[in-house]
């Protein structure tokens, strides 16, 4: 049998281009003699639909949509598992995060979801029903199940506290699946990205060849929604758990092979080059799929904007970025020295505005209501807030989006000005912790041979630069640190009294999670970030603003 | 018997807080003597504490404090029901929003609710796991059953997209209660406010009583959490469905009263006068829960800073709020004068910043990039950002938050400025249409007795006032229109094709759909608002950014 995984970038709710690309693909794949094409979880509407689900004129379209592909499956061969959104508005009104499997201009199989995951940015509940009827269909005598993303992680996992219906019992679709005969499981998915995790799926899949002798195609979207990157790596093992093919990597791919049929292929995985793509392709996506060719950020001689900078270079082409310096009174010339050197490297424009006579201006104007009172923290924000306003204005007159550079690190903790450096279409490196920032602008330098990054704004002392002097370790413990008690109370939610257990002091944790938990309202109004951990501040992560918790 | 309703107003995860709270009501209401004390849906937590329940310290902390309650009734008569988050963190690991029934020290009765939301606002299935027994216990001779919220709606609905499980089964557990003999059926909730669901809900319940002869009592939360503003207006109705006893709306109220006993009440509810109180309780805890005692704002001559400050002024006292009239080269003399005379009635400080210098230094600091490009948006954006630093600066060096102005036909349209007069802690009037602006206003000044908000600012053309001769109108669909269609589209999820057919010209539905599509991005980044419809924008509207949609 020859399969064809049709690992797609679809456009969300882009009912007719997501169409023309289901039967581009099938085309051609069909050209190259498969047998059987798969494509991913909820192909036809793409990944993750939100609220749009509600309005019923979508839902509908999705299902003409299907309509249209079976039409054109009519006079060829292949056949075509493809994910969409079945539905009956008849009595009761039911969605389901669905299968079908078309055979010549008819849909011969259907099979929903069983597991609905309903945790971080899932929220498959809120739209969907379960499965309740399992089912396999045969092509070339080989008989095939069908699972849809969370339905394959439940096979053999030692967790007890997912892959429960709402009674509290355990549900296993593959071992259902196994139980009615398949020989061959197929997963199609919509997984996003997050460090560690491809390598967590590829073993997992392996072991449940393994041990219960079945084969296993997994087919995953590729492409940025939103915060969500999906990282695409479909691939195949065969009953003995060897990975035999492997499709693209943060990028569309169309792989034609003989089902079961290949060497064995190795499986290691780089978590930084993955981070690196994922970057890119959420950045790439993001704009792109919402029509913006041009970018614009602010470069204050840090990591961070250099960071992003050489993202957005990689993205859209250094071209289309338009980075801009903009000393305060406090910057030292070092700031604008390396960010030009920074731009050189990268070959992009850069432009410097100085903000000194604005922020004179603002005090000046301010001076009636604030009289005699000492500066403080307001002044800083003042400095940070013109920057805002410099580099929106750019983004309104030229159409450039504006990229927001803050990192995980500094977003937890606050150490950031709303409206000021959290401006932004999108945040890319919010889900970054600091300690990791380094470590990838390491890789990158390392990669391009040179130091594309300067050592100087590698290795200069962290600083806002909006009083003199001022340094983040002023206010902030060592990023190391701080890296740590973040990881441990935001992605492994543990508690204040655990994470001084795991060996942090007992008042750098306190101080660290009362700043992470007073700043919930400066991230309610923050752009949305590309995710890459386990937990990324968002739409998956819902904490109420007003609260008196004790952690 | 004699029954009390505690109708309290919990701080989220305020454990201990809650609790001396519960106690102290049970101690008053003991003094009364009542037989049964009845609390809110998950009162020793507060409603919603959303994913804060992911931390499992915080959820012993709630079973602890339900000891402590226990506890503390080991030496009383009173029977207490109160509503709190039961958990089995063995196999599997369950929560379950529950009611425990206490007497004598011990809990003597749970019940689990069954119906859990996962629509709009609501994420319980998120969190919980559903009821799967039900039953009844006896107090003074009568058979008593525990809903929750969500529960008692299935009762006598005709709907049938609702109240199912997820099998797509119809479950009542009212229904269920009363096959198992119980005479009066408790509902414990945490509803949120929404314009004319207070009619609805005591219909409901006078009709439920009336054809199931039961009595029933029915405790709301009261208080602002974050967006929601719940309401309280607790009530009780007896077999015949008379409505004879009803709680305090918008305030914590104790209600000591013999169960059954008492004339019939007027149940008629004034939607404007429930707004208004609604929007006070929102502001008032939103800013009193999060240690905030001043507010500023904007006030630009308009009629939605003039009701914003009316409301601030009744929420927290016209001596905590500070109004600041920034005019541009644009701005009528009107609309500074108005301003003041506005301040004048409500006894609250104003002050002028004219923003005329800085734009001109913006201008010119942004000369070397915008060169001799035409002045457009970016000029109009440039002014409310100026406004939005200005504003910002007064609540960082004075403490005071700053309120948002924009009502939702502004919010819907994307007829503002990100990081512009979008800046803000809460959005006042943010799920206010702005006919229904028109209105409240005029309510107001029918209240005072006189033009509290001064007959100019009401009668005005609606103006941003950022480029000459500008008006609401040249850009927008008049309001009445406006209105109709952001009705129908966002709260009742409408297509174009079906608003067309409700009676809209298609040119003007298809220019709205398409502005309020566009702007998604910005209300990604607003304030929190005070909801006040069945959609507001906001944590209960999910609606993905990057798309190509079609209504």
């Amino acid at each position: 049998m020859k399969v064809a995984i049709a690992q797609i970038n679809p456009i969300i709710a882009d009912i007719e281009g997501n169409k023309k690309k289901i039967l581009d693909y099938i085309k051609k794949a069909e050209g190259n003699g498969a047998d059987l094409i798969i494509f991913p979880e909820l192909a036809t509407i793409g990944y993750p639909p939100m609220d749009l689900l509600e309005n019923t004129k979508l839902v509908r379209d999705n299902l003409n949509s299907l309509k249209d592909i079976a039409q054109y499956c009519k006079d060829i061969n292949s056949t075509v598992v493809v994910g969409y959104i079945d539905f009956d508005y008849d009595n009761p009104p039911m969605l389901y995060n669905s299968a079908a499997v078309i055979s010549r201009g008819e849909i011969i199989f259907r099979q929903n979801k069983t597991l609905l995951p309903g945790y971080d940015v899932f929220d498959e509940y809120r739209y969907f029903s379960p499965a309740t009827e399992w089912g396999v269909f045969e092509l070339k005598g080989i008989k095939i199940g069908i699972t849809i993303c969370e339905d394959i992680w439940a096979a053999l996992s030692k967790d007890n506290s997912r892959f429960l219906d709402l009674r509290g019992y355990r549900l296993d679709p593959v071992k259902i699946l196994k139980d009615k005969g398949a020989d061959l499981i197929i997963n199609i998915s919509a997984s996003p990205y997050i460090k560690g995790k491809r390598q967590i799926r590829m073993e997992m899949l392996r072991n449940i060849s393994r041990e219960l002798n079945l084969s296993i195609i997994y087919v995953n979207q590729v492409g940025g929604n939103d915060s969500l990157v999906f990282d695409g790596n479909s691939f195949c093992v065969n009953q003995k758990g060897e990975l035999y093919r492997h499709a693209k990597g943060f990028g569309e791919d169309l792989l034609v092979f003989d089902h079961n049929i290949g060497n064995e292929l190795n499986s290691e995985v780089d978590d930084i080059d993955d981070i690196i793509n994922a970057l890119i392709l959420g950045l790439r996506d993001y704009m792109g799929k919402s029509g913006f060719k041009k970018a614009v950020l602010g470069l204050s001689g840090g990591i961070d904007s250099a960071l992003t900078a050489v993202i957005a270079c990689k993205a859209i082409g250094p071209e289309n970025v338009f980075g801009i310096t903009m000393p305060s009174v406090y910057s030292s010339s070092g700031s604008v020295n390396d960010s030009y050197a920074l731009a050189k490297n990268l070959a992009m424009r850069i432009e410097t505005i100085a903000i000194a006579d604005l922020f004179e201006q603002f005090k000046r104007d301010l001076k009636a209501i604030f009289g005699d009172l000492p500066e403080d923290v307001t002044e800083e924000n003042i400095q940070a807030r013109i920057r805002g306003v410099l580099l929106m204005s750019v983004s309104n007159k030229t159409g450039a989006m504006l990229l927001s550079t803050g990192n995980k690190s500094e977003v937890a903790t606050g150490y950031c000005t709303l409206y000021g450096d959290m401006c932004g279409g999108l945040a890319v490196i919010s889900d970054v912790p600091k300690t990791l920032v380094y470590k990838i602008a390491e890789r990158i330098n390392k990669d391009a041979g040179f130091d594309l990054i300067p050592r100087a704004i590698i290795e200069k002392a962290p600083s806002a630069e909006l009083r003199p002097g001022q340094k983040d370790q002023d206010s902030l413990p060592p990023y190391e640190i701080l890296d740590g008690i973040i990881e441990l109370y935001i992605e492994q939610k543990l508690s204040l009294e655990e994470i001084v257990a795991a060996g942090y002091e007992r008042e750098t944790v306190a101080y660290t999670l009362r700043l992470i938990n007073m700043n919930e309202y400066k991230r309610f109004q923050a752009a949305p970030g590309i995710k890459v951990t386990s937990k990324a501040f968002g739409i998956g992560r819902r904490i109420p603003l007003v609260k008196r918790y004790n952690p």
